[in-house]
């Protein structure tokens, strides 16, 4: 396999090629600045999305990986139409149509399961015998799953707040479970010394700054773009609303966005935009700068939040990036508002984790304004969150 | 909406039209015969299935309810290849292709999602404001969900040995959750007094013994055929292997095929097989018997087992008849060997439930034998028992 040139989404520098280091633009990162590297676009021209399959391997042209799939049958997710918001249908304004695009459907139970099919694939590709993932969530489980199908060695740090259902999954799918109680520094130092001396293959970020994932695998993350153009053919979709911290879904949904947009596959790009949990909100905190040389050194105080899976300190360029180039924005949600929308989504039979109720909180607040067609990503199921 | 006049498959007598007492044939029940009542088959004549989306609300006409659906993106759940067997190909012996169609990526995280989209459909458009269900497994959960995505009230009843998760799943969605610590026969008192004093609508069986389930709802397994059929375009399935206690999974994907084959969208139906737990295996004993007459009527020790979904003393004759019409038969595997399949597709990265691994290690059986291509039902994702 020959993978592509991967280059620095900011400063155009290319990495060095062929290698399996992903840890970002150096050069950026000497800026103090978490800037992923990318391959270049993929020409979807000549796609009949009428005919697309779902998930990364239905168009597996649009990947930089060429060697075999490894799949356990992700993507192809529902999108569910929620019921419309009722207080705002009460004060008689417009309101829009809210839909929820399901990734708990995925093998695993998450949209992590889109990275890691393409990010396994991509591990068979270089040669790697063992991957690597460092995740207290829902992509150590999808990394183990993955491994195990294409069967590599998966070792994942965790830490000591991993919750019960997740660890037994990830054990289940025998991966090596490190319980790591330092610090995240001293974490990615460990991580990163497995990738140099042992050659395990990265799956997630481990330096500071995070850059936000392997790029390879971060390219999964497009085809939820592409079934979204398919199931809603012909209707402009106004928002997509994202549960961010790293952004590499919400970086991946954008470059599928723009590629759809490139060959004429659908009219404009959707407005993307950035939920958080208030405890945490770096993008939030960003855009209220008005330059984005001092958007992309904010940082803010990491507090704790029912949306465990989201929280960062700063964002990440990746994020950023796909929002401006879409005109969109960011919006914090507190804690309190995010367990009021699980619990109504429960009331619409959807079991989601916290993380998703943050982005289907913020989109609802979108469709009560101009707003006429809002897409929130459920990232993952919340049924690993009930037995505890 | 006009509901179809339902008829007992064994007898062919007709159900009293438009009632909610779905308590199958009284007549084949006196005989001591638990025969459901069905409606006619669909007529698939036009259908494009290339075109077709998946699930039971992508073909409504072939359903026999005329309201609006009720749904959470249910169906179109992945068909994933298996490793082959190394036992059988170490041996040299040809060695057909295994799938799993994995049902675990529902909204609720199993099979019963088909049923209960269709049932909470049926029970709005027979005016019912509470739905109610005997369940200690996914059945319940599915109906909680559905019922919540209706706005119907739900009432399930459970028994002691639930599992933390789906007990945890129940009440999330708002369903009232009624332990009940009595036999079997005061359960299904207990719930046929609901469903005549009260006008409960039901969506499981009550009656001894048990027909097989509500059989609007059961029109919903219908659409695991029509998948299959559109995902192996042109291809011969041989056998599809189901786990089968109540049959109504079993009797659902015979008519989906039989639709589907009378409509010549497929040239000829696959051979159907019941997979059943050692412990607990009515139609694998049924089958040992060369008259009908016998195996309709055959009772057996209903033991404990892993596979804690499935168990019953007596064959549905619902599945009987799905085994005769296909020229199929039912197969049993010992708790040990379903505890090995479960480890072994962990392996491969897939989590099930202990029921579906009962399917793939007779799957697994016959692709070592003339069966060329083989697709067991991975009916629940085992998700949901990893944090007990
Ligand atoms: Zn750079
Ligand atoms: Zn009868």
């Amino acid at each position: 396999m020959t993978s592509p040139v991967l280059h620095c989404l900011r400063c155009g520098r290319a990495a060095a090629a062929g290698g399996t280091r992903f840890d970002g633009c150096r050069a950026c990162a000497a800026e103090g600045i978490g800037v992923n590297t990318m391959p270049p676009l993929a020409d979807l021209g000549g796609v009949d999305l009428a005919a697309y399959r779902g998930g990364p391997w239905g168009l597996p042209a649009a990947l930089p990986v060429s060697g075999p799939p490894v799949t356990l049958g992700e993507g192809n997710t529902p999108v569910v139409r929620l019921r419309r918001d009722p207080e705002h249908a009460q004060e008689g304004r417009p309101v829009g149509e809210l839909w929820l695009k399901y990734e708990g459907g995925n093998p695993t139970g998450s949209h992590k399961d889109r990275a890691m099919a393409v990010g396994l694939a991509a591990a068979v590709a270089a040669g790697a015998d063992t991957v690597v993932a460092a995740s207290s969530g829902n992509a150590g489980a999808a990394a183990a799953a993955y491994a195990a199908r294409a069967g590599l060695r998966c070792v994942v740090f965790t830490n000591e707040a991993v919750p019960t259902g997740l660890r037994a999954q990830i054990d289940a799918l025998g991966a090596e479970r490190v319980v790591h109680r330092g610090t995240t520094a001293e974490r990615n130092a460990e991580m990163a010394r497995a990738v140099e001396e042992r050659g395990w293959y990265p799956l997630t970020s481990y330096s500071s700054p995070s850059p936000g994932g392997n790029p390879y695998a971060n390219e999964g993350y497009k085809s939820v773009a592409y079934e979204l153009a398919r199931d809603f053919s012909g209707r402009r979709i106004d928002t997509v609303v994202v549960p961010t911290s790293r952004a590499d879904l919400l970086a991946g949904i954008g470059r599928g966005f723009r590629e759809l947009t490139a060959a004429g596959l659908i009219a404009r790009e959707p407005r993307l935009v950035a939920a958080e949990p208030a405890a945490s909100a770096p993008y939030t905190a960003a855009l209220r700068h008005p330059d984005r040389a001092d958007q992309e050194r904010t940082r803010v105080a990491d507090g704790p939040t029912v949306a465990f899976s989201l929280g960062e300190e700063r964002p990440c360029w990746q994020g950023l990036d796909a929002l401006w180039r879409s005109s969109g924005t960011a919006m914090a949600v507190a804690d309190d508002a995010i367990m009021a929308e699980y619990r109504r989504l429960a009331t619409e039979g959807l079991i989601v984790e916290p993380s998703s109720a943050v982005g289907v909180a913020v989109a609802r607040e979108l469709v009560g304004g101009p707003d006429a067609l809002v897409v929130a990503i459920g990232t993952a199921t919340g049924m690993k969150g009930l037995g505890d």
